[in-house]
């Protein structure tokens, strides 16, 4: 089971953003920037491309709420999304609030935020997301 | 209009991929790496998530055989995307094959590609698109 697949279960616990019948977004703990989101869909498939139409047809749907609750928390110009995944073997994608590309590049140091900090950002994303849905 | 629209309608000339109702696909012409596409809706929205959820839903199904051509046709771990958006305000994703996460960095510098090569890579992409579709 990937780690990705624990923390949907419960297992590995995560700063949980929000959650449908295919999908599950976490904050990224160690973030490039202040409200970088994971969207992970509920199935284990490694490449992004290979996720069935249904996932990926529905995927930037789910995330939208998500992108808007980003770009109204954290100053940036708008959000961005990155798709690598060269780590974990389950296919995610990167919500990142930026102000240059330079937000959007995975080679510079992360983000190291404590566990007090992670918080206050779930809880900001959350209380957007409801006053908006 | 802007020049995405402007390439759409071929009042600017591209190397094109492939074309729906909703999508244009061409190559970047300062690619970062050999074989990067662009995907663009036929729409004049600026940010991304604020393309309506048609085109949002619509737009990885219509990107995926054209990133399995990129697979097959460029030595990669795999297609990679990215959304920016800070230069041209028409919403846009790119596909790029990569092998490490610098190559979805979009503060390197880009190659430059003579216009034969990027005709090559054209055929190949179209080629493979063909033979898998």
């Amino acid at each position: 089971m990937t780690i990705f697949s624990k923390i949907i279960l419960g297992e590995i616990p995560s700063y949980k953003i929000a959650e449908n019948e295919k999908f599950f977004a976490f904050l990224d703990i160690f973030p490039l920037v202040k409200g970088h989101v994971l969207v992970v869909p509920k199935t284990e498939t490694d490449k992004f491309f290979d996720l069935s139409d249904d996932y990926l047809s529905e995927i930037l749907v789910f995330a939208k709420p998500i992108a808007y609750a980003i770009e109204r928390s954290f100053p940036c110009n708008r959000c961005g999304i990155s798709v690598v995944g060269l780590e974990v073997p389950h296919a995610h994608l990167h919500l990142i609030p930026i102000n240059s590309a330079d937000d959007l590049n995975f080679n510079r140091p992360k983000l190291k935020l404590s566990a007090e900090e992670l918080k206050e950002v779930q809880e900001k994303l959350v209380e957007e997301l409801k006053v908006n849905s």
